[in-house]
This record gives structure tokens, C-alpha cells and sequence, in this order.
């Protein structure tokens, strides 16, 4: 299991040395780990000028699978294009080929209270996106900036779908759904572009081959005011890598435990890409202060997506859930007055409950 | 006052009938106002095959203002791309240049616990989402469907803005928070399209001519996520076409409101089009149970932006407040429980409040 472990910038290392932890003794008393470390984002820029250095990504390449922390850090905006941190995630994503996005939207019951939707709407809220993660409007060509015959400057991207990167996502999500409710909701917006319109035709198409999940269709805008209205309503959400940008967010801040939640990039070979949906959160960074749960918990998506460990994911899992239900909390999931740990307390805690 | 009158499909016609009952008594006594009919949608397929006949475009342009009312009906998909009810939709907005919509979201406080938001969170919400309407990747070239050279179909379309475009509305953005709480975020996706690189740039630069007004900036999936977590932060939220249509929605729904909310989409000459924020909902269709509140206050935004009559704006304004305080419900805003009255009785209510 050699695992590439990509901390990156602001708080990306202190939870991912949280997640290492968890890692390590959750596989204590096997030899066969083995990580190796390699700058990416901010960090890398500092040291080569470049977010994701060839080696880096040599390093990625090799691996098994990639535990990544966060990129980006305030002024980043001042860098040259192809230098952000931002950047040099969306490279990565291409170079491994990694297509499919899982991002589990899950209530944790201790935390129900921090969610801004009333308790109703969202308590039992258990959702899946499935955002397609390496085409559309992200890495289409032709792009960039051009003068038009009138002097003024015009800015432009392609949005884009072929066939088989419609279908090889469509089958992921309909086989996410045969393990879960069963159903499989997918959004575009195919009554204004052409591109959404093919991903509606091939995602049709692909559902046929799947009579047991029931597949509906939303308009993206309905999307994001159902999600709101009856979130419970929905299972697989499966969408473009545009529309899953927002809407994963979305479902994320719904739960109200956006430091919570992980997240598993996939490529064809099964070969991953494991992340905290949380940023890089440059003002508490260095401060011992970040949820280092959503790193955890990639690593436990890790075990179970990239090796088959299905039950060594299930004791990170629990391992979670205990000390929550214990009452630990650090301060972005403490409702006021409620005492909260650190970064190091927590993924202690949750190391000694493994 | 010459308004063109497309009642179009569904709830349309229902709701328009009591905004156009609303418009004649705050006018009783003035000759001024004439109202001229058109089809458009499905109604004017089932007539002509065109979905926006050139006679109904030509009343629109002679028209001062525009009250419509909804397109599209179940089965739609079926139809050749241009005959689609919502295709007509862009091209008259095409057609007139309206490229500033404004949709304000806006909580009744008599209807606050419809909302799925909790009362502290939502309390006292007013925003207002200013969407450029006339470009990016609703109308950029090229766009279709072609054969790759491997033999598989692609869907494609381009996503644009000029300086121009962005200017524009811009400005309007800054000239309504000047009216309001002082404060813009415009809302992009720079990190990664050029096309909104460009666009934050120039909403900058615009900015720098309005020092009184606050700027802020947000990508767009963090901006999903701060109007779910904190949205009486909000003052107006300036985005693109694509962005826009997403965001104003999610807010729409956020106030529990929607068949309340109207919307207003101007030219550069001030000509605009009014309409309820809601569609066609064809599932009540034709049973007197639409909420025609959307749509009367439509005619109040009328009112205002293009015919300068604030007064007589507020008053429909005052006569929607006042029904809501007597406790009239259309079905859509009642509590379980409470009882509700149909499409004519509310329009009969507010006319007489007027
Ligand atoms: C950092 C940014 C390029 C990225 C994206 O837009 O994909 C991020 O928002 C995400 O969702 O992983
Ligand atoms: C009907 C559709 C084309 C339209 C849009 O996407 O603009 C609608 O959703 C809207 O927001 O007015």
C-alpha cells in the first residue's frame, strides 16, 4: 500500500497528519504501508515555482492512492494562471485521469443542531454527488482570452461532453445506487445546452441497463430549490463537473458539518484521490484549531474504495461516531458555550477510540 | 401605457388575469393604458408551430413593458429544440436585449415559517440577485452536437463574456446597492474559467467608480454555500447568465416564497419584461389554485422601473401586505391546517385593498 500523501497548504497538513495517524493504527502490526511524501499548491510554488511539480506528480503516478490535504492560500490571485494552487489540484485530477467524484452529504445526528435547515427538512439527510471530475467547461478547449474586432477583450471556455465520458460516469453512479436507495437522480440543464442535452440522452440510455434504479432528471436551478426543499427526497445525485462544483457544496453546507465530510476522486483503474471537501481555511491555519475529521474520514473512504478494506473503514468510522457521541468537538462543530478540542486532541481521541 | 400581455402556458394565463386586474384598478380613472395580447409558448405552438411567432415579437417591441406570465408543459422535450416553449423565453429576452434581470428575494414575514431555513437564520432576509441575462453560455458560438473523429457524439457550448457585457451590468449592480444596504458581491468562477477571470476583473474596475459601495467577491461554489450558512449577509449578488439562473433560484426558495417573488428584465433602454419568478406548474394548471401574488407584484415592479409610478407601486405593494396580514392563503403558503382560497379570490382581495 504505498500511499502518496499530498498535505499541501494552510490547514492541509495539520489534519492530514491527523489522518496519517488514523491510518497508521488503524493498519498497525502490518508492514506493507508505506507513504511518501511530496510537495503540491503554495508550498511547492515557494520551492520550484511550480504548484505541482514533476516530481509530485511522478510521485502520484506511483502510488496506490493519494491522501490530499488542501491548496491555495489568500494572494494566490496575484500568481500567474498555471501557478495557483487551484491549478495545480485540477492538473492533478487530469494527469491520473480521475473522472469520478464521491461526495457523500451525510447528517451526523450529533451535529444535527449546526445545519441552518430545520431539523425536519434534514435530520436522516444521507446523500451521495457524483460529479463528473476531468471534462466540461473545467478543461474544455478552445479557452482563454481574446481582443474582438470592436478593441474590447472577450474571455471564453468551452463546455463540453463527449459519449463515453457521459456513460463511464452514468455507470457509476447507477452502481453507487444499486448499493444504496436505489435511485439515481441526474441534473443538467438540457433545455438550454446542447452539451446537457447529450449528457440527458446518454445518461437515459445508460439507466436502461439498470432497471432496478429508478432515474429521474432535474433542471440544475430545480436541482439547487428541491435540494433545499426536501434534501431527504434525494440518493445519487449525478451531474457535470460544473454543476457538481455547486451543488456538492451545497449539500455539504446543508449538513452543516462541512469540516466532516471526505471526499474520493476515482479513475478508471480505480486508483484515487482522497480529500477533505473542506479547503485550505487560511485564517485558522497553524493554529491547531481545523476538524481534522474529514481527513480521517477520506482515509477511511480510501480503505474501503482504493483496497478493499471494508472493515478496517468501518472501525475509522466508529471510531468518529464514539467520540462525538462522547461530547469532543472542535470549534467549528461546538455549539456556543460547549467546550472544543484541537486538531491534535481530536485526532488523538479518535486514534485511541480505533 | 402599451403593455404587451403573454400569458403563455400553465398557471400563466390564471395568474396574469388577476395581475392585469390589479394594474386596471391601481390605473381606474386613467385612459392611458392599453393592453395587447399575444400567444407565446406552447399556446402559440398549438397554434402556429412557433413558440414566439414574429406577430407576438412585434407587439413586444412596440410594446412600453412586457407582463408575462409562463412557458413550457409537460411533454416539451419531445419538440424539436426551437419549437420548445422555454426557447422562446431566450429568444424574446434575446430579441429586446434584456440583459439586467432582477430578482429580489425577499421574506414576508406573515409566511417566515414556510421557509425550510431556520426563523433566525432567514429572518429579515432581503436580497436582491441581479443575473446579466443576454450572454454567456445561453447564447455564446459555437454550440451543437458533432461526431468525433472516434466516431462518438459530443455536445458543445461556449461560455463568453465581453467587457462590455460585464459592464453594463455592473453598473446596474452598483446603482441598486446605492439604493439599498451599499454592498455588491459579484459572484464568478476565476480560479478556473477565463470567461469569469474577465468578468471579475471588470466588475472590479467598475467598482473603483463607486467608492460608497462595498465590493466583495465570491466564487461560485462558496457563494451556494454562504447564502445557505449566513444569507442575511447579502445585500445584491451581481453574476453571469448560467450563475444567476442557479443562485436566484436557491435564493427564491430559501424565502418558502416562491409563488410570491417577482422579477424584472430590462433593456438598455429601460424596456422591461415582468414576470413571477415561478413556471408553469401545468400540475395545477386550470384548477384556480396557482398564487397570483408573483405575478401582481411583477406588475408593481412594472410600475416602478418602467413607468416611474412608484406610488401606485406601493400601493399594490401595501394591498399584498395587507391580505397577508388578514390571513388570506393561496394553498401554496398555507400552514397544515389553515385554510386556503383560490387564484380569483386572492386577486379579488388584493384588487379590493387597492
Ligand atoms: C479549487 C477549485 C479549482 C476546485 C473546483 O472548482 O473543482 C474546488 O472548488 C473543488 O470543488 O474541489
Ligand atoms: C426556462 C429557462 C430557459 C429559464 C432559464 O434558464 O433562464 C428559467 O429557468 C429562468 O430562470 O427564467
Amino acid at each position: 500500500m504505498k500511499i502518496a500523501v499530498l498535505a499541501g497548504d494552510g490547514i492541509g497538513p495539520e489534519v492530514t497528519a491527523q489522518a496519517v495517524i488514523a491510518l497508521e493504527t488503524v493498519l498497525a502490526g502490518s508492514d506493507k504501508l508505506e507513504l511518501v511524501y511530496a510537495p503540491i499548491g503554495g508550498a511547492a510554488v515557494s520551492e520550484g515555482g511550480d504548484p505541482l511539480p514533476e516530481a509530485t506528480l511522478e510521485t502520484a503516478r506511483q502510488a496506490d492512492a493519494i491522501l490530499f490535504g488542501a491548496a491555495g492560500m489568500p494572494g494566490d490571485e496575484s500568481l500567474p494562471y498555471a501557478q495557483r494552487p487551484g491549478a495545480s489540484l485540477l492538473r492533478l485530477r487530469q494527469a491520473l485521469g480521475l473522472f469520478a467524484n464521491y461526495r457523500p452529504a451525510l447528517l451526523f445526528p450529533a451535529l444535527a443542531q449546526a445545519s441552518t435547515l430545520k431539523p425536519e427538512v434534514i435530520n436522516g439527510l444521507d446523500m451521495m454527488i457524483l460529479r463528473e471530475l476531468s471534462s466540461d467547461v473545467y478543461f474544455g478547449e478552445p479557452r482563454g482570452e481574446r481582443v474582438l474586432p470592436s478593441g474590447e477583450r472577450e474571455g471564453y471556455n468551452t463546455m463540453r461532453y463527449s459519449e463515453s465520458e457521459i456513460e463511464r460516469i452514468a455507470h457509476c453512479a447507477f452502481q453507487t445506487a444499486r448499493q444504496r436507495r436505489k435511485r439515481v437522480c441526474s441534473v443538467d440543464k438540457a433545455n438550454v445546452l446542447e452539451s446537457m442535452l447529450l449528457w440527458r440522452d446518454v445518461v437515459t440510455r445508460v439507466g436502461t441497463q439498470y432497471p432496478d434504479v429508478a432515474l429521474s432528471h432535474l433542471f440544475v436551478d430545480a436541482a439547487a430549490m428541491a435540494m433545499m426543499r426536501r434534501p431527504l427526497d434525494f440518493d445519487v445525485i449525478v451531474t457535470g463537473n460544473l454543476f457538481g462544483d455547486i451543488l456538492s457544496d451545497l449539500a455539504a453546507m446543508m449538513t452543516g458539518s462541512i469540516g466532516m465530510l471526505p471526499s474520493a476522486s476515482l479513475n478508471q483503474k480505480g486508483k484515487g484521490l482522497y480529500e477533505p471537501v473542506h479547503g485550505s481555511a487560511p485564517d485558522i491555519a497553524g493554529h491547531d484549531l481545523a476538524n481534522p475529521i474529514a481527513s480521517i474520514l477520506s482515509v477511511a473512504m480510501m480503505l474501503r474504495y482504493s483496497f478493499d478494506m471494508a472493515e478496517q473503514a468501518e472501525r475509522i468510522e466508529r471510531a468518529v461516531s464514539t467520540v462525538l457521541e462522547q461530547g469532543l468537538r472542535t470549534q467549528d462543530i461546538a455549539t456556543p458555550g460547549q467546550s472544543s478540542v484541537g486538531t491534535r486532541a481530536m485526532g488523538e481521541a479518535i486514534a485511541q477510540a480505533i
